[in-house]
């Protein structure tokens, strides 16, 4: 196990009917201009937006509104946050939505102190450490994980990039975690955001360092929880317990937990970040795509114990022998995707193979995967797992 | 899955060889005035006592030492210490040891800002509202969780009692957790913390709130690790690796992570509590003893599943009829326990029958056992159970 910091000081406010009696408390602490950040409108249907407001009128807080978060934030988004937040000065920054609204939030709150572009901050990648206004969450869709931790993606269209950033003052302050707040969320949504938790898992567990049973095996348990409870939330999205066991895991997927005392990176973000930075497709989506190709790519003798692990531990599976469980183990990662209603080729959502030289290339140099991930991979290998990916596969 | 907050804020520095450039950085964010409290003196054979004190000293800080510290710490000893901060003017308390040492501090921590005796602290158990001092932690064995919780049990000998307290204040502010501090944990030691670490996952996971996978899923995960590890450890008490797992898991298993969204009361710590209250034992040693007697006491028809499922989750048993199933993980538990060499009877660690009934009185007034428990236990119940510790048991 390496050395590593856990530091995760976000205080969850996890269950239904909370809003009402410590919403405007929290955001006391910070002050009485807030700006609320939120997406494409779904908050507005389902009543989320009509309650927020409404406490905080009654509150007397002044709201300064963002809207039309993308799914994939755009730095122009940014922008616009930053502006507004300068403009009414802005106290705490209350994100009400899913990844995409929590990670805008989080570089508008760094934007806010900075004199330079805010796509400066992102080039500035992990390291950012520099002051962020405070953020309070309220958690509409289990999926990135980002109400618990201090780091966001934002896209640049203009340049077609996609990219991390991050640093300690980004960390939401309070989420607020009401399952019920996900009853609405469509099936396929819901299956992609499953798919994006699972991901979370598979990049840290498939990894090099040896000695980190606890983290391996916390993992595993995420991933039996999420496997287990996102079908039944496809058939009664109204199911509060399957609902909260899928957002309390999408937090716990990417605090730290299963990552802490390894290093290396991560394999299918870096390729994935390249669809949807050339395509726009939905994140959780790609990477469902991807994984299993990826599995049966990397899956060699020198990977297949901890294929085989994941294969009965995940997966329940008996066989005797390492490599035909193991095999077992990615064909049930694939057909469990397709179960969910997840779209298992890239041609379903509009990708074919023109730019896949390109993205290949892109995903290398914006990552360290050539050298740093579980299984090292070079351009030609990322070329070669979205090749797999343009028809139906099996593995076994 | 009840309503629940998780905030824990403790700053975890993990990992070897972090002392020498961390420490004095983090204690001065608090001031120059430590009291340095520690047990029975290990710290010194080992080297880890010269080492604090010499960065200390290199760095100007004023030590105040505590040292004695009881493997149940006595509320004596709190009350030394409240004097000693307020004497010498304390910032900031640094507790270099275990549990013990560790939740004396807490208490400590909070005295200084009551007027009253510390033991009124403890009799508000775990509602503390008030201020404390900070406290810093260099864990020395993976046993309580107290370095990253805001928990503690003291002892009053006096009045033959031992109660949990706590409160926000009273969580320790910084943990540094360097498995190497924990080579020289003697094995009946490093067997009693294991014990310890388990039965704190038992009691969260042998519960009847529903719906709770995640908890539950984490809690195996955490358990097999520890039930790989401490056997490893008792055979190569230097294995980094094997005490890494051991000293992450000691921290995972009560910090809330299993715990949150549950609601009931512990049984096992209820009733050793009062064991160690009126004989004074190895807390982790009175818990191994009593947990597998407990799990035969309360399986039931009622109880199969859940009994069943840590079997098949936990121990690989893949009996298919439950109720054997369920016994073999009893049998399994209480194995386990005898492997690492814990004496499995009360007479062995020096408790005969005469006091049971005194004792499962005060288990039951001292919590609320007899209605909140996973299975509800009277006095009667409580002394059947220490009844069925006097001699070797089997379970299927």
């Amino acid at each position: 196990m390496d050395n590593f910091r856990f530091y995760v000081p976000t205080d969850i406010r996890f269950g239904q009917d909370r809003l009402e009696t410590e919403l405007t408390g929290v955001l006391d602490t910070y002050g009485k201009n807030v700006l609320l950040v939120y997406g494409g409108g779904s908050i507005k249907k389902n009543g989320l937006y009509d309650q927020v407001t409404d406490l905080l009128n009654a509150n007397g807080n002044t709201i300064v509104e963002l809207s039309g978060v993308e799914p994939n934030p755009r730095i122009e988004t940014v922008r616009k946050g930053v502006a507004l937040c300068l403009e009414h000065h802005v106290d705490v920054i209350l994100a009400v939505g899913g990844g995409s609204t929590i990670d805008c939030s989080k570089v508008i709150a760094a934007g806010f102190f900075s004199e330079e572009d805010p796509w400066e901050i992102v080039l500035g990648r992990r390291g950012y450490q520099g002051e962020a206004l405070p953020i309070v969450t309220i958690l509409t869709l289990a999926a990135t994980g980002s109400e618990m931790n201090a780091g966001a993606v934002i896209s640049n269209m203009a340049t077609n990039q996609k990219l991390g950033v991050g640093g300690p003052a980004m960390m939401p302050k309070v989420s607020f975690l009401d399952p019920a707040n996900t009853f609405t969320v469509p099936a396929y949504q819901t299956a992609a955001g499953s798919a994006d938790i699972l991901s979370h898992l598979f990049e840290s567990y498939f990894n090099v360092t040896e000695g980190t049973d606890v983290q391996d095996f916390i993992s595993e348990g995420l991933m039996r929880s999420v496997i287990k409870h996102c079908p039944i939330a496809l058939k009664e999205p109204n199911n509060y317990d399957s609902r909260a066991n899928l957002m309390w895991a999408s937090s716990l997927a990417l605090n730290g937990l299963t990552r802490g005392g390894k290093h290396g990176v991560w394999s299918c973000h870096a390729m994935e970040h390249e669809l949807s930075a050339f395509y726009d497709i939905t994140h959780g989506i790609g990477l469902a795509i991807l994984t299993p190709r990826w599995m049966a790519y990397v899956l060699s003798e020198q990977t297949v114990d901890k294929f085989a692990q994941f294969a009965k531990n995940v997966w329940d599976i008996t066989e005797a022998d390492k490599m035909t469980a193991a095999k077992q183990g990615v064909q049930a990662t694939y057909d469990y995707f397709k179960a969910c209603g997840i779209p298992m080729t890239l041609p379903e959502v509009g990708i074919e193979s023109e730019k896949f030289s390109e993205m290949a290339k892109q995903a290398v140099e914006h990552s360290t995967i050539k050298t740093d991930a579980f299984v090292p991979l070079a351009e030609k290998d990322v070329e070669a797992i979205y090749q797999a990916c343009l028809t139906e596969s099996t593995f076994i």
